[in-house]
């Protein structure tokens, strides 16, 4: 698996498990005890969604000889946030213009008629 | 697969093909044969690369007889951006503490021996 930073990134964001550890993480490092009591799932399925995220370096673990305590790393999804924002702005427009039009075939034309008002939808 | 789709969006994103596909098409929409032009790889490969986009969502395909222009579509991005970005105070925190906890162990102590200042390590 020689795959490029972000796709490693993105890759290990694609599970729901995975998620909620960097979820759980980033209010504060957890050992991996801690962060596998609210999963319904093994303690070694837990290390390997661990592993994965490690080898993206979205965490790391602490080298303390009891507790090994797991903390969220950020630049990589500072990077991949970043990815995803250098594009945003033609996101919006899209959706801005999506919103515009299909506003414009809901929304009646311009009162013209002088119409009593009444309650308005928002 | 049935995956959740905060997943089929990240799964699709791990790729730099398709991560190029999806840049191209933020400029405006384009026919398979235009996205395909500018990477080294088949006709048949680029379209696997489509439909991986398709089935997250994160583009659609025109049904206009002669070309059917492929177009971004909003929605799995913004989620994704959302999810991530729910976050992002936690990260940005931790990157700044750890920002200012590398600046407190490589500056100097508020100078109060009235030594002479020499080059010193960054």
């Amino acid at each position: 698996m020689a795959a490029d930073p972000l796709s490693t990134t993105f890759a290990a964001l694609a599970d729901p498990t995975r998620r909620a550890i960097l979820a759980r993480l980033s209010s504060g490092e957890a050992s991996v005890g801690e962060l596998a009591e609210p999963f319904d799932i093994s303690l070694p399925a837990v290390t390997k969604h661990l592993k994965v995220l490690q080898r993206a370096g979205l965490i790391s673990q602490g080298r303390e000889a009891q507790w090994r305590p797991c903390r969220l790393e950020a630049r990589p999804m500072r990077d991949a946030v970043a990815w995803m924002e250098s594009y945003r702005h033609h996101w919006e427009q899209r959706f801005d213009r999506l919103n515009e039009y299909l506003k414009s075939i809901h929304t009646p034309e311009p009162a013209r008629k002088g119409v009593r008002r009444g309650r308005r939808k928002k």
